[in-house]
């Protein structure tokens, strides 16, 4: 069966600083038509740092939609026009102040299908070293270290419980012993 | 470190049909003002239903967001005032006609923290039976059938990329065997 929906008209009904929302008109698979809206994303990239004595870089951060605290692996979003792992560089250091000589790209995720295009590009980065965090204007947050172990266990307890977060540690635990770094 | 931030002004700047947007003004843990966009949710519930040839319920769903198809699991939004259980069995029963004799709670994850506040509830459903399904309008989507294996092969080779999909998938497998259900 197609299941494909076809543009018929596209609006730009919110255009913000963050977030720009598309309200679009679209032909369904049987002839009639429908609304859809949708946030236009630029994508991002989430690093999972994991230092040579098996410790991951980790973040508690504010976040202000769900009106609490995560913990969370480094991500940000991609700048227009960057090399995803210029991205993940880039946000590594900004928010850690950790630089990385070994990247690998892991896998590729839709975290949010029902009302955005984001994907999100997920790396595993080895043989790190600590310089100079630079966070953005406005962006707080704590950087701490914590065992892969511990950290499954914080997602089995729901203390982690932040989509991105939980799919990197479940893919890390699952696949590390595959790569041999 | 106090890492909250605190609403000073408030405003919907879009309305919609599915999409709600708030743009508010806020206070920094600095005590500097700032910006920040959310998308208002009224959360998900999504279910991995497991039968007792050990094949799991999937659909296969057109998203306009991201412009293509997607292998998930049944999910849907929570109707308002709507116990999550009651979300979960009415959104099985009218995406695939299952129901089923037994609802398990796994756990609850947030999948775009950065700009909505959308939570997902999970369940796993067994002792199913197949009645008839009920689409929404406008809502088109094949159902299937994968085995927990397969999934997770599907998850690992990127054919299975939809977030909450994978960590119900590898929820499952790792955790499947404590529950002896």
């Amino acid at each position: 069966m197609d299941l494909q929906e076809t543009c018929v008209e596209s609006a730009v009904v919110y255009d913000g600083c963050l977030l720009h929302v598309n309200r679009d008109t679209v032909r369904l698979p049987d002839g009639s038509l429908s609304v859809r809206e949708c946030i236009k994303h630029p994508g991002a990239v989430a690093v999972l740092a994991l230092q040579d004595n098996g410790n991951l870089i980790m973040e508690r951060q504010y976040r202000y939609g769900p009106q609490r605290e995560f913990f969370e692996i480094p991500a940000g979003k991609i700048d227009h026009g960057e090399e995803i792992l210029v991205t993940g560089q880039r946000e590594l250091l900004e928010e850690t102040g950790f630089v990385a000589s070994v990247w690998i790209h892991l896998t590729t995720t839709y975290p949010c299908i029902g009302y955005s295009d984001e994907r999100i590009e997920y790396f595993l980065a080895r043989g790190l070293t600590k310089q100079q965090r630079n966070l953005d204007d406005g962006e707080f947050l704590e950087v701490f270290e914590l065992s892969l172990e511990e950290a499954i266990e914080w997602v089995r307890c729901g203390r982690i419980n932040d989509s991105k977060t939980i799919i990197g540690l479940f893919w890390l635990e699952k696949y590390l012993k595959d790569w041999r770094v």
